[in-house]
């Protein structure tokens, strides 16, 4: 291990990859990415954490390079990709790399967006970036996997950045010693805790993943030198960020599978493991008229993964909520939903919610799959409602459509930019392949 | 461990220390390292990884806010900071914590002076953020060390973010709160690898440590929330950066000691392990007349972590040759210097040196301090010359005098803004403290 060099290997795909490697349906998968991604951006670009933000930075932009989504307004490139990536992720409605746990869409399509703008892309090229982008972070989230995360690190923001820099770098056709220097500045700048989980602080991990890997690859592309190993030598990325990496999971079939075709999408906009639990108590509801005053306890029965992540009895505001499995089970017993709605601060301070959340008892089965839960309502009069989720909606085994992504990306148009025509957005990402200039895609997307 | 609020208790001190409480011996070693900081930032301030930099970064940049170090153009202030950091650490002329090997002042003065044209300071406020900020970065430095550096993990960009943000932040007048935020966002924006070291990322570490260090404190201004548990929670960056890390060394004495007091300057433009060798070579080219060709081996015995880091019989380039052990050596020997000429490319290309480090032989002792080195020539006539250097000049026990410093800003000032006046500046750094705006003298110092 350590000796291989992985980093120009990986370098040498990005660069020499062609559209044309590329299987259909990974071309469409790309797509359908994109078109979440959109949504993401435009349901979440009036949150407070992005309103916080701009009046941070805003004042330190350049000239008006690229758009932010659904606001319109104008920045210098670097922001525009820091604030989108922001945006698309601050709802945790984005799309999720099942066996890393990383959200990958939102760090790559903003900087290729912001990009786009700036340099021109056709939407073949930016589509190709886009998937060679998931391809290099993801495969490098495989290599550290489960370690790294449970060591601490917030993969979304730590892989993320070489996706951003891997992606940028493709579309500035950056030679492979150019591409392994922006993989090696977008190593060096890789950073995000999962301590921050449940404050603002989580979606600027995806925004300056964004923003710094873009910055990698202009800095590559004037050739601003970096070590040429900064993925496996013994003090580069994999050994100091990750525990036991294996590095052979970076370059071992590269071409020959894609990362992009294990993506999920979200029903549900809060972290990926209550989705399994959200979805069995929709389902109870669905199938049974329960009155919540009739139950006495609901037992969760879940992935230790689930319970490290989001054992949260008590969560104080609507971004903790994201990462609450009693939180979850509440709103879906008790609203037969859970969207944006139910995870805003106004819901988790519902003393109905609360007190039913008290009642929420969790227990951990490592045979349970990560997008799997068995739920069972434990009633007063001693009967017990039973469901097994084996597949969570929005899982590789049981997607999303593209119709239910249409759907998705129309509410959360609805959200952040009510009123605005939705249909030429819809098509235009369907059909981006065949458009000449990527960023009139991404001015429509985004005006 | 792990339970006390560290953050917390350190942002209130740092919220709640008053100038008064700094001792004199302090409030002048913070004029110093100023002093030293101007000097290497207009040393660098033309260096080529400079200039591939701004050629990258500078087409995104906001309103002309801050001056970049003597080059007279105008940048946003958090691509000033993250410029003028850069450019003070790219001769690797800067200041060092040698308990830690922390750069201390390059991201802290460089995210306050950027901030200082903003806002405005006066020099006694300025002065203080800058001796906060160099505690808080010292701190949270020692608390990781060494398992943190031994790790992989440059620590002076890892650890100087938090440097830049607690000054920052002090110089914004935050609350214990806020404070504890902008501590949170540097934590989660912590990076850098030692494998960079000896290409242009290395800089880059310290550049975006002033600029996401300055960015952090901004956002928490403008209530961007992060964990208030940033450095000491399992999964913040103590335990996930450090190993096995000693909180205590943040809260310990606070207010009672000050690393700023442990701090040292260069004489050599190198990483401060090749020093002592240097210091070594050059006394015995004073007090031998040496032909290097009657030399059959020069034999060092230094610390271990001397030999971590810089043992480079061949360093390809001028940065590579600044951890060469062997380099400093060889132009000690050759040249009877080691200054910015020595490790340039073409020196390092010369023949003779070339052959001079082949000859150089290392060996390692635990019982040598990081400060002192045992240098041998082993003569082809059998005499063996020898010196031992207890400690390296520059270093806390054997320091660079007033004078020295004032000589050292002279000639760094004559290599990157040649003919400019240096008095005006000398002078304006000793009597900061009574000035009403620190930002004139940033203006004076760089124009």
């Amino acid at each position: 291990m350590g000796e291989a060099a992985v980093t120009l290997q990986l370098a040498r795909f990005l660069v020499e990859s062609r559209w044309g490697d590329l299987p259909q349906a990974v071309r469409h998968e790309a797509k359908r990415a994109l078109l979440n991604f959109l949504g993401c951006a435009l349901g979440g670009c009036r949150d407070e954490a992005i309103e916080r933000a701009l009046a941070a930075l805003a004042p330190f932009s350049g000239p008006p390079q690229a758009t932010l989504i659904g606001r319109g307004q104008r920045l210098d490139v670097l922001h525009a990709a820091l604030i989108n990536a922001m945006s698309a992720n601050v709802l945790d409605f984005d799309d999720t790399h099942l066996r890393t746990l990383i959200h990958p869409s939102a760090p790559v399509a903003a900087a290729l967006f912001a990009l786009a703008e700036l340099r021109g892309a056709s939407g073949e090229s930016l589509l190709h970036a886009f998937v060679l982008g998931v391809e290099a972070e993801c495969r490098i989230g495989n290599a550290v996997s489960p370690g790294h995360y449970e060591r601490g690190w917030h993969i979304s923001g730590t892989c993320g950045v070489f996706g951003a820099a891997a992606a940028a770098g493709k579309l500035l056709g950056l030679d492979a010693q150019g591409m392994a220097w922006a993989l090696g500045l977008a190593a060096t700048q890789s950073a995000g805790l999962v301590e921050m989980l449940g404050s603002m602080a989580k979606s600027l991990h995806l925004g300056a993943a964004a923003r710094n890997g873009l910055a990698a690859a202009l800095l590559a592309e004037r050739k601003f030198t970096a070590s040429e190993r900064g993925i496996e030598a013994p003090q580069g990325f994999a050994h100091v960020l990750g525990e036991k990496p294996r590095l052979s999971a970076i370059t071992g079939g590269l071409g020959e599978t894609w990362e992009l075709s294990q993506n999920a999408y979200k029903p549900y906009p809060c972290g990926v493991v209550l989705h399994p639990v959200i979805d069995g108590c929709i389902e109870l509801g669905q199938r049974h008229a329960i009155a919540p005053r009739d139950i006495e306890r609901i037992a969760l029965t879940v992935n230790p993964l689930a319970i490290a992540r989001a054992d949260r009895k008590s969560p104080r505001d609507g971004l903790e909520a994201k990462l609450s499995l009693q939180h979850g089970a509440a709103v879906a017993i008790l609203h037969g939903a859970a969207g944006v709605k139910q995870f805003t601060d106004a819901c988790v301070g519902e003393p109905a919610v609360a007190e039913l959340r008290g009642r929420v008892e969790l227990a951990e089965d490592p045979s349970t799959a990560r997008d799997a839960a068995r739920v069972a309502l434990h009633m007063k009069n001693g009967r017990a409602l039973k469901v097994d989720v084996p597949h969570a909606l929005g899982s590789v085994q049981r997607p999303m459509s593209d119709a239910d992504l249409e759907a998705k990306f129309r509410d959360l148009a609805q959200l952040g930019a009510p009123g605005r025509e939705t249909r030429s957005t819809i098509d235009g990402v369907w059909s981006l392949d065949a458009l000449a200039d990527a960023s009139a895609l991404a001015r429509v997307a985004v005006s």
